[in-house]
């Protein structure tokens, strides 16, 4: 058992084993499951229970009672210690995990690699994978990803940075898919990588029969040793398991609650296709190849942004608190080509004149916003409101973010925004990636 | 000239005329186009100018200044008085219109119907719309569908009962696009009705060579006259011409910024098609049919209800302002499975606490909400927060606010929540409709 001490302890005291099923309360609910094991370098507040749906649940043991329903085995998983070496032949990739629980290689909702993940736990599980690459396993965070914060997100590119300078040829990124888009767009500008940076996660966990974590990390493995020096996003593609998608981390969106091909690429193709950890075909020559670039970091990120949908009911109580609370961004998510009530038109007006920077997108997803159609876009762009034209609205969050961080000159950020920094802004629109 | 007395006196001052090439400036912005000639019926307080996009814009004539660039021939537009009179053998449609702009039979942005529309305009314009039906026309609003309100939709709703208690067969609502989804999801809770209501609009005004407007008419009339009595959407299925889908109300959302096939049913398959004013296929026999239902009106609706998008920076301030200004109800979008950040749980437990309904809907938009699998998800069940299912994020905001009018019993309202009442929530989802 790798339970530390304060955990240890409170399963001894409960009388509880690794293999028994237990019930655990705390905030009222109520949690019945086998008692995993965890991995040596987990956290030493949780324990991690596998219920009944499968699922594995970490429950923080502060005010939490535990109780034996009935005693178990526990599980054998033995791993073996033989080291595989390096081969030469093959790329050097780093699977870096944000996420962790056990009994998984990647974990459905944190996106969490196994924490106690080696190449030789990988060879064991899937020994397919190390027949694509040298493979090195990192953990650097253990959240669910609707916890994601953008703090978190320059320490991810740090770590990533200082995995690029050791020398890996490639890394995968894997993570919960609910924020995945936001992160994979705000690497995207935090992080200029000369060698791809290709996050995945699955939508089942792979304890489950039809997990899709294997393909969806054979086929960034694939990606991380390809030439496609971007970040990404490579998930599956189709329900079935036949091919995965690989989409630009700004151009990239989560549209289902639960499908396995729940990532889209917007307003955009997909840069390539990956079948059997290998690109079967790229759909475009527009992309950064290896080594095009420099690594360098620009992590200054804002916090004080946020994103405000608008809808019939709307009052400028909303924008009047983000500007009384000081934030230094607001990202819209108008109606249609990028509107809003009149009645909110005077606060939004305020917001620009007292110094922050309120951005345009549309919450229709797909295409561009035009603010120059109707008389309400006109007088927002007279106000100063910035044009997002055909970024996402998490996309267009996210480099608010960044670009409030990288200027504290209000015109050099409205400039950034208007600007294409890594394919988040297509100049021309194409009608046709609608829905693909 | 049609222009009345303040805004003739206004035109006359300035010395210019129906016809002219003129600029109007207003709040800095300065627009130029040629003065345009307004209905018999319009307001006293704007003039239209036709700009060189092609756009009709109507500018409020307060502290507006306008001066001649260059003289110009009125444009002759007569129509003729012909009474066309009744054929017993066709239904009678109404066309109401919710905006109101001139020389379009749609306007792209309003939905207007042009104001001086009549069946005599009608024959002149669209001749073959009259073979369809015996047509009326009727301005209930004029404005631009971003500034449609909670309490419009009531009036409009109360509107087209008197004119279905007056005996029409089937109405259209002409509308703007970018709120049309709330608006039919709005009329579907608001009015039951033993005729079919379609929702249309064009995402180009009828003035333009390529608009659709002629075509999502014609459609929408064969759907007013056709068997399904429910509010519906009928507009493009296709970037060309070929047919329209007919959305059930509850169940559509614009997910384009400018493609005439913007509407797509979420979650569902369209109703039907239509073809040249005929329905040319159903899909589903799961409809209310004409007749089936009572006219009957369930007008009251809360307006204290907004809508709360999930994002990585978010911080509580946000829930804390709605809670504090006592709003009656929140609509979260929530990201993957319906799923927030920690470190806002708190606060919903607060608002629940203190008599707010809360309810969580999916950014992904397809798919369907699941709070059961992650202790997250669990935790929020548990604090009293609503799962909205299969609903999209503006249906289930309109559904909230329309619930809380219903009922001043919270668990009441709960339950209206958790019911399928017009179809706008599916008790399985079928995972095939996505991107369709």
């Amino acid at each position: 058992m790798v339970y530390k001490e304060k955990t240890a302890n409170f399963l001894r005291k409960a009388n509880v084993s690794v293999g028994d099923l237990i019930s655990a309360s705390k905030e009222n609910v109520n949690y019945e499951g086998m008692l995993l094991d965890r991995s040596g370098n987990s956290d030493d507040e949780h324990i991690v229970l596998k219920l009944d749906n499968g699922y594995n649940i970490g429950v923080g043991i502060d005010s939490c009672e535990i109780r034996l329903i009935e005693k178990g085995k526990p599980p054998k998983i033995e791993y073996s210690k033989i080291d595989i070496g390096k081969d030469p032949n093959k790329k050097d990739i780093l699977i870096a995990s944000t996420g962790g629980t056990v009994s998984s290689i990647i974990d459905y909702k944190t996106g969490a690699v196994h924490p106690a993940l080696s190449a030789n736990d990988l060879l064991k599980a899937y020994p397919q994978l190390l027949d694509l690459a040298n493979i090195d396993v990192k953990e650097i965070y253990s959240i669910l990803s609707e916890n994601m914060k953008v703090e978190y997100w320059v320490n991810i590119a740090k770590s990533i940075r200082s995995e690029i300078e050791s020398g890996v040829d490639g890394v995968v990124v894997a993570h919960g898919t609910d924020t995945m888009h936001y992160s994979s767009a705000a690497l995207s500008f935090i992080l200029e990588t000369p060698v791809p940076i290709v996050f995945t996660g699955a939508q089942k966990s792979s304890d489950r029969p039809s997990s899709d974590s294997f393909i969806n990390l054979m086929n960034s493995i694939g990606a991380a040793s390809s030439d496609i020096a971007e970040v990404t996003v490579c998930m599956h593609d189709t329900l079935d398991d036949s091919y995965c998608s690989l989409h630009r981390g700004t151009k990239v969106r989560k549209m289902h609650t639960s499908r396995r091909d729940t990532f889209r690429s917007i307003n955009n193709e997909p840069l390539a296709n990956l079948k059997d950890g290998h690109i079967s075909s790229i759909n475009t020559n527009n992309y950064i190849k290896r080594n095009d670039r420099e690594l360098n970091l620009r992590s200054s990120m804002e916090p004080k942004v946020a994103i405000v949908k608008s809808f019939p009911g709307i009052t400028d109580d909303v924008i009047n608190l983000y500007i009384d609370n000081n934030y230094k961004g607001l990202l819209i998510e108008g109606t249609g080509l990028g509107h809003l009530p009149n009645c909110i038109l005077k606060t939004i007006t305020r917001g620009i004149e007292e110094g922050m920077v309120i951005a345009m997108s549309s919450q229709c997803i797909y295409g561009r916003v035009n603010m120059n159609i109707y008389s309400t876009g006109r007088e927002l762009l007279n106000a100063g409101i910035i044009s997002c034209e055909d970024m996402t609205p998490e996309t267009a969050y996210v480099k608010l973010s960044w670009a409030l961080g990288q200027s504290e000159n209000l015109e050099e950020v409205k400039n950034i925004m208007a600007t294409n920094i890594v394919g988040e802004l297509n100049n021309k629109t194409s009608l046709k990636h609608f829905l693909n």
